[in-house]
Parts: structure tokens; sequence; C-alpha cells
């Protein structure tokens, strides 16, 4: 049978996959893989930090004990054990019964990713709106595309969302006729913007939504990696009804056993279920035991200050190499906790345009337009202190700078056009909106 | 702040998400769940045959040698290690090079499901037609529901999809112009059917698929169980062209780790993995190392074989009880691997509506009904036989034969109307399109 051609397939897929290409960014990053380039461009935990041999015997004891139900399938919703200490870790900031939590509005979820997805599923159509950060969660991204939702973006400042840009948004919003769904917001230690909400800032937003009658969906992979002060209250704290909470083992614990979950009232919590079925049957009962064994039987709240001082020493690195190296003209966030510095370039630079030759020279970052939907971003890049230790945070960040320096000297030298537009054809830009497929291959939660 | 109300949520919510809602099979389940009933609903594996033991030590080894790993986010796509143990479990079904497949081609999934799921995500818009057997897959029906495709069912008899009624199928789909987007089929060992296609109808049914141009998504979750006699040759195996393959993990090694695949032509990959990093990033590093150490190291073609041994045990267990204990009308088929035998009920009887009486009756089964997107079963039921030892099957199929037998009295001395109609209303029936929800909520993988 000689079969179809693989052409074929063009005129049967759906509309969301139309725009779901390979991209040269993740050809780009294939190479920085390499060795020889440090990597400032993932967000991948520090997991060497975790006592490995202890987590290993826990495991092995597990399965050999709780083989018969750690290695079957469990209910759609997520095991009640793992539930439960998600509401002993979520009460840590504030979101306990004293605003109306229990286990039961909780699904337990593929990492916080998938819980985002759910929400998505469930709430969104294509062509409806929804507000969020700019920049925002690459990953968000992917999935309200996947969605085929319009993205609008909203304003920050050092201290996170502006309140007034919201109400201008929306205004616009409803001016052009239309209705957002949601805001999708990460308040604490933002992704990728290094910047955190301040209490009072985070009542104006909820009570700017509240009287909207906008829904907020609440990210906060990093609320407990703070590393100055105590957690700060989550937003879900603050109220009973009108968020949505997505929350993570990926940073507290182990990325690789993709856990995460979602808080929702029960209504909403009951669809989650239902979508999340049909999507994966249930979520996997060995990271489940994992979990919650680990969080019930193991020291973790030291383990947590761990890499607090981890995390802690490698902002302290990036942010004295950026002060060291930097040239006049670049600028940058200083994050109290999380992953991620935001770098603003000199006026007239292109950080997508600019990523082959940081790569040339042994130094990767993710371009500021993988954060936004709209092609914004170029101006701007994604530095990750998470992973790589201070010396070789330090020579990134070096190597970079010398990158930027040489970039201001051409555009000295050669005016504005010349020598960038035709760097610019070996990384072909896209223009239109953001495809979900401009997104480096991994390690960006 | 007073915030929004739960009612408020019902005008916010996605067009696939309306009809998401836990119906009265849910809450049946959960009492179905009690020790005193024999469940032949689930399709839980029966885990508790593998060398727990040793897959304990295993997994602690792993952890502890190679945790900075294990414990940490991969690539999209799935480990290249565990895609290339995928490799060597197909060839065991004539999926290899000769049919030009290689780790290139398969994406990593959380379960056969999340496969099913991202093939529906890539392929189907809201509207289009998805060919399936009737009765298929529950959890495809969810897929398909979610996506809010159309399922037309084609007849099945003792030898799996009849190729006539796929013919007959496409004509009437044509007609009524619209087009089938592709072909869903369980070819070996059918759930919920426990039939099996021989190998002449295989050539007929791709050949039938071939000249209409309609692509074949195959789905094998049961193949390596088969009781009699070598493997048979998957569709996949049989084209180098035309025919998307989804495997799983759940029945030859562990349910619990959620690991799966789909074998997909190479543009269809690429498109399928953007699609799973908006769902989930990647797949969890834990489960993949489990599963690939698993297969690597441990003797799983013995473990195999004492998977079909003990299940082979349960289908005669099964058989023999039907035989002995059946009221005369009543038809089963006689699977020659797998899980499930689908039951004909005595004309009149209905399998939904006999649920809760079943039920006090200490016994479980899934109605037909869950099985047909098109409301179609009534008269039919699935007994699972994978997971009770052989007398408590015995013991379950003697009470079901008890309650048909009172079915059938009742309907003797009161005709078809009456306290069958009393009856029902202590289940509600969903008359329209099955529901998602319609799901007993674990196990029917």
């Amino acid at each position: 049978m000689t079969g179809t051609t693989l052409d074929d397939y063009t005129d049967r897929y759906a509309q969301r996959a139309r725009g779901m290409n390979a991209s040269e960014i993740r050809a780009l990053f294939a190479v920085a893989s390499r060795p020889e380039v440090v990597s400032l461009a993932g967000g991948s935990p520090y997991v060497s930090a975790l006592p490995l041999d202890a987590v290993g015997d826990m495991l092995g004891e597990l399965v050999a004990r709780h083989g018969a139900s750690t290695l079957q399938y469990c209910i759609g919703q997520g095991d009640l054990a793992l539930r439960e200490v998600i509401c002993e870790v979520m009460s840590l900031e504030g979101i306990d019964a004293s605003v109306g939590v229990s286990p039961d509005d909780v699904v337990v979820s593929v990492g916080a990713q998938q819980a985002l997805d759910l929400v998505a599923r469930v709430f969104l159509d294509p062509g409806d709106v929804v507000l969020a950060e700019g920049p925002t969660y690459v990953g968000a991204l992917g999935v309200f595309q996947a969605a085929q939702a319009d993205v609008v973006h909203v304003p920050m400042d050092d201290e996170g969302l502006i309140p007034e840009a919201l109400q201008e948004a929306l205004r616009e919003v409803s001016d052009s006729g239309r209705r957002a769904k949601f805001l999708y917001t990460v308040p604490t230690y933002h992704n990728p913007g290094g910047v955190t909400l301040p209490g009072p800032r985070r009542e104006w937003i909820l009570e700017i939504c509240r009287r909207a009658g906008l829904l907020v969906l609440e990210d906060n992979p990093y609320g407990l990696l703070g590393f100055d002060a105590d957690p700060l209250p989550a937003l879900r704290s603050m109220v009973r009804d009108g968020v949505i909470y997505l929350g993570t083992f990926s940073k507290t614990f182990s990325s690789g056993v993709r856990m995460g979950w979602v808080l929702a009232p029960h209504a909403v919590r009951e669809k989650l279920v239902i979508a999340s079925e049909a999507q994966i049957l249930c979520p996997s009962m060995l990271s489940q035991s994992a979990v919650t064994t680990y969080f019930q039987t193991m020291p973790w709240q030291e383990q947590l200050k761990t890499f607090r001082t981890l995390y802690a020493e490698r902002r302290d690195a990036a942010l004295a190499a950026l002060h060291d190296f930097m040239p006049a003209g670049t600028a940058w966030t200083h994050p109290a906790g999380g992953f991620y510095v935001w770098v603003t370039l000199p006026e007239g630079l292109d950080s997508k345009a600019m990523l082959p030759r940081a790569i040339h020279n042994r130094v990767a970052y993710v371009p500021g337009t993988g954060f936004y939907g709209d092609g914004g971003g170029r101006q701007h890049l994604r530095l990750s202190y998470c992973f790589p230790p201070p010396e070789r945070i330090r020579d990134g960040v070096r190597r970079l700078a010398t990158v930027i320096g040489e970039e201001l000297e051409l555009r000295t030298a050669f005016g504005a056009s010349g020598p960038f537009e035709a760097a610019e054809q070996s990384v072909p830009v896209i223009d239109g909106p953001r495809s979900a497929a401009d997104t480096p291959p991994q390690g960006l939660a």
C-alpha cells in the first residue's frame, strides 16, 4: 500500500494546529545545550541539592510496601492524601480554611502547566480575551494560543502589574465589544519579570477585578522561594471567591515528578476533574505517592531553606555581574525571590537578532519576544540564575555584556541598518502573533 | 470582598464545558467501591503480580544514583532512552524499521489517553466527524466530546469492525456533505467488545481507508496480552503511512506511572510535541526512567507471560460462570486476550436501569451506554475480568445472573412498562448524546 503522503495531512489539521511549527529558536537552543555554553535560558530547579539517597530510599520502600496502589490508577481528581499535603503547603501563604479552602476543592495535575491548560479548556472559546502581564509566562502563552484566545498584555513596573493599566485594558476590551474571561497573573517573583506585587497593590487589583466581574487566575510557582522576608499573602488568601489558584511542586521538591494542582470553586472544580479525565484519565500515582511521602516524612521546610539560600547566592551573583559588566543603557530588575532577572537592552538593540551571536560567544538567554503574544519584547531578555553555580553565572553575564557591547559598537559604526538587518536573516523573526513553537524545548517553567 | 458567587461562572464557561457535569453514574460507582461489591466494572491491571520488592529496589537506586536527571524536567518529546525501549516493544508486533519506524517518530505521553487527546487537538475542529467502532473505548468518547467532534459508530461482529459497514458509514458521512477526519479503532482484544480483527480483515480495512484517504488511529493497549497465540500484526506494521499508533505501558508494566506514547508521521509528530508542551511541558522523568530501567534491566517478557497466564485464568472463570449461570437469551463475546467480555442482555432489558439493582446485589459492571456517543448500548454491558481473583469473578457473574433473571421475571409479570419505568427514576437516564461525565471515576482504560 503506497498510502497517503506527508503532505496529505496538511488539509486535515485542526485550525488551532496550523500555527504549531517548530521554530529556528528551537534549533538554536539545541546548540545552547553544549557544555561550553553557559545557559541562562532554562528554568530548571537545582534538584541536586535534594538529599538524593534519602529520597531514593523513600521511593524504594514506597513501591516495595505499597506497590499495589502506587503502581495503579487512582481517581481523576488525585489522591486525597496528596490533596491534604497541598492544603498544608498552601496554608504557608495564608490559603486555608479561614478563606473556605478544603482538599475537596483541589485537583491534582501534571505540573501547574496541565492545570493551566485545564482552566483554559473549561473557560476559553476561540476569540475570547485573556488579560495577562506583559511580559508573561511563556507556557501560559502556549496554552492560550492552543485555545485560540487573544492575549491582551497589561504593563508592569518594578512593583508588578500596574492597577491603572489594568483598568485601562479592561476599558479597551469592553469598548471593543468583547469580554475578558480572566486575568492571568504571577504576582510573586514573576516569571520572567523578576518583580513582586506589594500587599496594597494586591488589594487594589482584586478590587478592580471584583468590580469588573473578572475572574483571577493566580499562578504561584515561586511564592515559597523568597530570599528576604516571610511569604507574601497569596491573592487567593485575601478572598473567598473570584480567584482560581495554581500551584506546583516543581520548585519546592522536584520538576521530574510533574506534580501541580489547581484550587477552584466547587462548580469549576467538578468541570476541571472531568476535563482532566478526558486528557490523562488520572495523575500518576507513583508521583503522587512520592510527593505525599516526601512532605509527610522528610524535613521539607529545612530543604526549602536550603533552596532559598542557594538561589539567593545565585541571584546575588547575577546582580553583581550585571552591575560590574553591563554597558551603560542596560537596565534590569532586582528579584526578591524566584529564578529570573528581566533585562532591558540599550535603545535599538534586538535580543532575538542578537541570540545567535550570544550563543556563538557561549552564553544563552531567552529573547523577550518569547514572553509576549503580540510580537513585543525585542528590547528585553530573560536571564535565569537558578541552575548554574555562581561563578558560571558571572562568566555568562560577562560574555553577554561583551556581546551587547559589540552590538552597541556596530550600531555606532553602521547606524540602525546594515549589519543588523543582515544578522536578522539568520534567525527569521516572526512579526505576527507569537507562535507556540517559539519556545525553547525545556525547563522554561 | 463579597466577590462573585458560584453561579457567576455559568456564563463564563467555554462551549465545550457546558456538558461537563458529574452524573449519577459516578455516585453509583462510589457505592460500588465498597468491599462487599464484586466490581466487574474497572479496567485496573493486576499490578500486584509484579515483583514489587525488585521494582522498589530498582527505583530507589535510580533516584539515589541519577536523581539529578530523574527528578528534573526533560524534553517535551520524551527521553530518547525510553523512546528506544518503546521501539523495541513495538517490534514484537511488527512495528519496526522495515516499515520506516524510528525513536524520532515517537512522542511519550501521560498514558495513551493523553496521546489520544493530543491527536484530537491536532486534528479535530468542532463539528468534525470521527468514525469509531460501536461500542468504543469510553475514554476516547470523552476526548472526542471535549473536542466537540461528532462520533459516527461503525458496527462490529465477532470478528471486530465490519468492513462493509465501514464503507457504508463513509458513504453516509460523505453524502451528508461532511468529511471524516479519521477512523479510531482498537483492532486487538477490543475494549469493551472483547473481539479481535483477523488478519485478512485488517488488510481489507486498511485498503478501504487508503482509498477513502481516511487516516487510521490505531489504539493498541492489549496487543501483547493475547492468551492463545503469538501477537497479531498491528495495523501500523502493515503500512508505512496513513496510521497513527497509540501504545501504553499501563497493561504491560504499571498504570500508576502513566506512561504511553504515540507513533506518528514526522510532520504530525512535530505538532504533537508542540501540543504536548502546551499541555504538560514534558512527561515525568521519574516515570520515564522507571519504565526505561524496568524494560532494560528486568525480565519483562517473562513478566508478560505471568500476566497472560493470570488474565487467561480469569477470562476462563468469567466465561465458565457466564455459561453456568446466565439465563437463556443472554449472549457474550469470547475474548482471546485483553480484559473484557461484552454481554448482550435478553430482549427488552436495560443495563443502565438495572445497575442500581445489580449494585444492591453486590455486583458492578459498566452499562453499554457508556461506550456509545449516540445513546445506544442499553441492551449491553461490559464485564472486566482483569482485577478480581477467579472465585470472586464467579461470584460476581452468579449475582449478575440472578439480577438478570429477576428482571426477566418482572418483565414477564408486568410487561414492558410498570416497574421498569419506576426503577429508571432512581437513575436518570441521559437520552441525548452521551456526556463525558457519564463515566465511572477510575480504571476504565
